[in-house]
């Protein structure tokens, strides 16, 4: 089939005859022409059938035959024509199916629930607003692996199945591992990708992250897919400049090589436009004297909420950092700050528009007798996390690194309510199938 | 720390002072001379240390206290030096211990055994052999992304956990679902890319699959990583094509920017450079007249074995393709060959040098009643199956794919004879830490 062209090229086809594969995504035909739109997986072009410039076997094609979603092979006139958005149609000359399709396809034009949606998602892929998210996606992925190619780092897999646990007990899907009892699905790469800096200076894993928690929220998925770079010399300064050029690159691809897609989705770029260093930056202790004076609840020391954030972002139209959390509300990783030792030299980072945290990140600490006694006043099983300390006791280092979840990311980008959309095939405490 | 530099970046510095911060793989010093060959991930260098040229602590630093891995920071001038791999060395102003190590530091030059290596994995990839190996692992993972970015594939990660199953069923692992009941941990995305390719046309994924097999041979792991392409339209003879420009792509684009790392492996990059297209085929049909001549007891209808794989390619500098297995040894949804309907439109692909199957594709069964005459062969529960089997209902299409094991990729181009060492932190029967 490798005479037929893809619709993407079609615009520098004009007055050529050509042969299209594809899916018939609308039809509608009167007595004397027909309307057929057709995508392929690259866009998606009207094709015009007049009955008296094609054969009866074509028009009985389209007008008994063709359903939506069928899959037909086309031959036609390519036309310029300024109205469509692809700048071209298709005089067709043949319309055959390949392969049928029913006037019940599950997903017709008419609004269907989302959850029925997502029990149809390998069908669902197939709209444009679903196909426009996967390009945007798979865009932001690239400029990922990209961004730290051309920076030196090494990407570095790090397990899923594995005997020692990141961060939160009780949240860990579990299995049975031969005779060696249970492991567990990572919730992290960080641990691992702190060795292998060690080994090798700059890293990041990049894979999928689970969490079995029992939550519903638009902002949660049980599988997601998260990117964690892990630097070897970099303090919690360095880091947060890291992280501000990192998301400036992400967002600016997507800006210069994803705007049909994100006009697909009716995105305002605006907003993305202003994404560039530097980020505004607030302490912790400054975040929570403006929530107060917000009228907000929280007092220091616990964690900030969703709701906490949206206030903190409200009006801004850069991502903004809050650093240096209590060392209550975060992991026992990180580095005791040492101007202030009820704090962490950390940092979250906030999406503007109300998408929230999509970074989290900190220097590590690097002090193996501080590490070793945060793991016991957390409770964590100190056996497990011995090759951990092994970082400390044979040369230890300054470190830093984050973890940026990637569904957040293209949600914010594309400006989706909910990270359900973000994934193909989205996990959620109520959905494993398709 | 943002005025050190890089011990790659050393050669074009000769003359200046510099600053690098690393840690210690060697040591040794005489009265009145000490040699330091510092490491950081990017390269490694001769530090020389003349007692009269630094001052006491320094010399006391450098024949007291430094110790295998211990973390220092190294000041100095770049020396030419032309007896030295990375062509300089440092004539040191100062050494300063930055994280001491000690001298029972696990890894000793000696030899030391493979499982007491891989329980130390997160200090055994701080050598200079499996930074090679990880540094090539990174560069076969950046060449697959940008034959695929720069091919039109857009990239759609597969689910983990997963309700319906893949192949072989009784080698799953299981976990517990909230109240959904048993989740299974992927086999392969291949479903999910089949979907995905009628809404993109050309797909992949790429990501970590699961085998709770009993296995304990050197090409076995229990998680790999694995990439999935899938293309709609394409057919068995396009998907061989397709697989050849991709394998030489990878193992170019090794030979061209991977080639230090290579040498420190002492890998022979003769047989590297044959692979280019077209590559060797033959029937399976061809395959087993052959290996019978050679006295094999295989017989038609047997899958192939690994002994087998290595008769086949014996002698050949090129990958060779084996197409056409017969329907009983292969997965249910594989195409039945029109033109003898008791083999399916299939290749395998084997590397040369005896290292085996690296590729396993097929062109799929796109007609509903055959694919669901399968499903009920094997045994499979057709409900699972349901989402996929409206693939076929609506807009059937011809399509393709193959699966591409990264580590045995790894493996054949480094010239490993285990997988173990093709991934940072292997997973194995026997091994689940760290």
């Amino acid at each position: 089939m490798s005479d037929s062209i893809s619709i993407r090229s079609l615009g520098s086809r004009v007055g050529e005859t050509v042969r299209l594969l594809g899916w018939i995504r609308n039809h509608r035909s009167s007595g004397k022409i027909a309307f057929l739109i057709v995508r392929d997986g690259t866009g998606e072009v009207q094709v015009v059938v007049a009955r008296h410039e094609v054969d009866e076997a074509t028009w009985q094609t389209v007008t008994d035959r063709v359903a939506y979603e069928c899959s037909v092979v086309v031959e036609g006139v390519v036309r310029a024509d300024e109205r469509s958005p692809s700048g071209v149609e298709l005089t067709a000359s043949r319309v055959e199916v390949l392969g049928d399709s029913s006037n019940d396809y599950p997903i017709q034009l008419k609004d269907a629930g989302v959850d029925f949606l997502l029990s149809k998602r390998h069908l669902w892929l197939r709209t444009s607003r679903q196909t426009a998210i996967m390009r945007i996606r798979d865009e932001v992925i690239k400029a990922i692996h990209d961004y730290f190619y051309d920076h030196d780092f090494v990407l570095v897999d790090t397990p899923i199945l594995t005997g020692s646990i990141g961060e939160s007990a009780g949240t860990l899907f579990e299995t049975e591992y031969f005779d060696l009892g249970t492991a567990y699905l990572a919730q992290t790469g960080q641990l691992y990708v702190e060795a292998a800096a060690a080994a090798l200076g700059k890293v990041y894993c990049f894979g999928p992250t689970f969490r079995a928690e029992k939550s519903k929220t638009r902002r949660h998925l049980t599988e997601f897919w998260m990117v964690e770079p892990e630097v070897a010399w970099l303090d919690s300064e360095g880091n947060m400049r890291l992280q501000e050029e990192f998301v400036t690159a992400i967002v600016g691809r997507v800006l210069e090589r994803r705007l049909p897609e994100l006009e697909v989705l009716e995105r305002d770029t605006e907003p993305l436009r202003a994404v560039v260093p530097p980020f505004d930056r607030l302490s912790y202790a400054e975040a929570v004297e403006f929530l107060v004076s917000k009228g907000s609840e929280v007092t220091w020391g616990d964690d900030l909420g969703a709701e906490d954030e949206a206030i903190l972002t409200e009006g801004r139209s850069k991502p903004l950092f809050v650093f240096d959390y209590p060392k209550s509300a975060k992991a026992f990783y990180m580095k005791e700050n040492p101007e202030d030792p009820t704090t962490v030299k950390c940092n979250d980072l906030l999406a503007p528009e109300g998408y929230g945290e999509i970074i989290g990140g900190s220097q590590r600490e690097d002090d193996l007798d501080k590490l070793t006694a945060r793991i016991h006043e957390e409770g964590l099983p100190e056996e497990a996390y011995d090759w951990y300390l092994d970082l400390r006791r044979y040369g230890t280092f300054v470190h830093s690194g984050f973890g940026l979840g990637l569904e957040r990311t293209v949600s914010w980008i594309c400006g989706l309510p909910h990270l359900r959309e973000a994934i193909a095939f989205p996990r959620m405490m109520s959905r494993l199938d398709p």
